[in-house]
């Protein structure tokens, strides 16, 4: 492929601390991530630039590997990139932080040319004084493997309104999940990581998923719970919604993109 | 040695993210690291308990294992120590937690008995989204070799007025520093850390020994204005003061103490 020598459209891959932010999505009177960018980018690319992020992560929510697509006024030379980069990240709060950026094909749009999305969510039972912003500390033992069990029952294509805060608000509650991961990296001890990859979430899913397999971790419910919640959808939704701050999206992945690099589990921290 | 059945004193080793906290030290009308544990500690062992840390760390500075000794209103079995310390972290706040507490023989006193305090300072030249509250971001190119050489200066005993915020409010400020070490670990490219290990310290010593050296890694200063700075007092003191967000009190020692455990470079994250 030849390298573009100018761009109209820019893919920028964001990590960020969601701690102090109310989520991904500019709002009016609130610290939202999206609007950091914005902040950071008018000055430099101009007033007329458009961001337009992969996740509408909710307040509280992480990412390592968010993508926005920056659709600028008029088109940059690509040399101008890295530099650009470097201005962004002196703009931005220091938990924000622009890891690439690149010139991406004329028309990219980072929400509706997604391919996929991998969220990662953080389970651990150690208590530490660094990590509570980035963990669900949980003081039940839990059983990892039945967990995994039960995580393999939600691959696939299912109706998840049990798992989504507002089924009505969506066009449709059929999600096709391509995997679900349940790991306990061997560096860490008492952390449970849980990995899911969809093309597309509802409102909440991941948190509820989590949730749900807490408690099945914890052996307050069983498999059969779980595969009632997904064949009889919303008559008894799951209520148990992980809190955000063990969430991260982790990678966003686009047509002929390749695998998105390891994320070392010990990552942000204990 | 036979483990006493009773104690009237514990030992307690402490993680801590000080970002929030005005410091160790009490203070009226202040959110301090000591009187976060006087508040968990009070209602368990109760209202005349307490408590000397090894380390009087400044606001904004943090601790892998500062150690307090907690002196009692009465003997507690010594079998109890272990539910004690799950007791005290579930009353503590997230960002302060007791990784260690055991009974300490009758006596013993955290700040007075102290052998070798163990300070690390963390540099970097990677922004990322997590790590800004527990590194100092350093934007110029460092010559850690140079910086290695200027920290073998300030090892021994010297007259450290110049590296001190208030001369005059010291007893002496002839200070014998154990050891000094500059290193870069494999691990966590950017990374600088800086090492060092002493009986005791002056106010702020430790982080206008580090602003003197990345002076020296920038190239802005040189060996000699070290030496200078260390053969006549005060007379030029070194006003660079690194600032307390990279600053992590690492580990206090005791006569018949055993090494430290390895910190992972890593820790508490990037």
């Amino acid at each position: 492929v030849k390298e573009a020598r100018s761009a109209r459209v820019l893919r920028a891959t964001i990590e960020y601390d969601g701690t102090r932010y109310r989520g991904w999505q500019s709002q009016v009177n609130a610290r939202t991530v999206q609007g950091a960018l914005y902040h950071a980018v008018r000055p430099v690319l101009g007033e007329g630039t458009r961001i337009f992020g992969a996740g509408r992560t909710d307040a509280g929510v992480h990412a390592f590997g968010q993508v926005a697509s920056l659709a600028l006024e008029r088109s940059i030379p690509a040399a101008e990139v890295p530099r650009l980069r470097r201005d962004l990240n002196d703009r931005l709060p220091p938990d924000v932080h622009v890891l690439a950026l690149a010139p991406a094909p004329a028309g990219f749009h980072a929400r509706h040319d997604a391919a996929l999305r991998i969220y990662r969510y953080r389970l651990s039972r150690r208590r530490t004084a660094f990590g509570k912003p980035w963990v669900w500390w949980i003081k039940d033992p839990l059983d990892a493997a039945a967990m995994r069990r039960a995580a393999a029952l939600v691959v696939g294509r299912h109706d998840f309104s049990s798992f989504c805060e507002n089924p009505a608000g969506h066009e449709s509650t059929l999600v096709e999940v391509a995997w679900a991961k349940v790991t306990t990296p061997a560096a860490v001890p008492d952390l449970i990581l849980v990995r899911i990859a969809a093309s597309h979430y509802l409102w909440k899913m991941v948190r509820r998923i989590v949730g749900t397999l807490v408690e099945v971790g914890a052996g307050r419910w069983n498999a059969e719970k779980v595969a009632g919640l997904l064949a009889t959808p919303s008559t008894e939704p799951a209520r148990v919604t992980a809190p955000p701050s063990g969430l991260f999206l982790e990678a966003v992945l686009y047509e002929g993109d390749p695998p998105p690099p390891e994320i070392d589990p010990l990552r942000p921290g204990f």
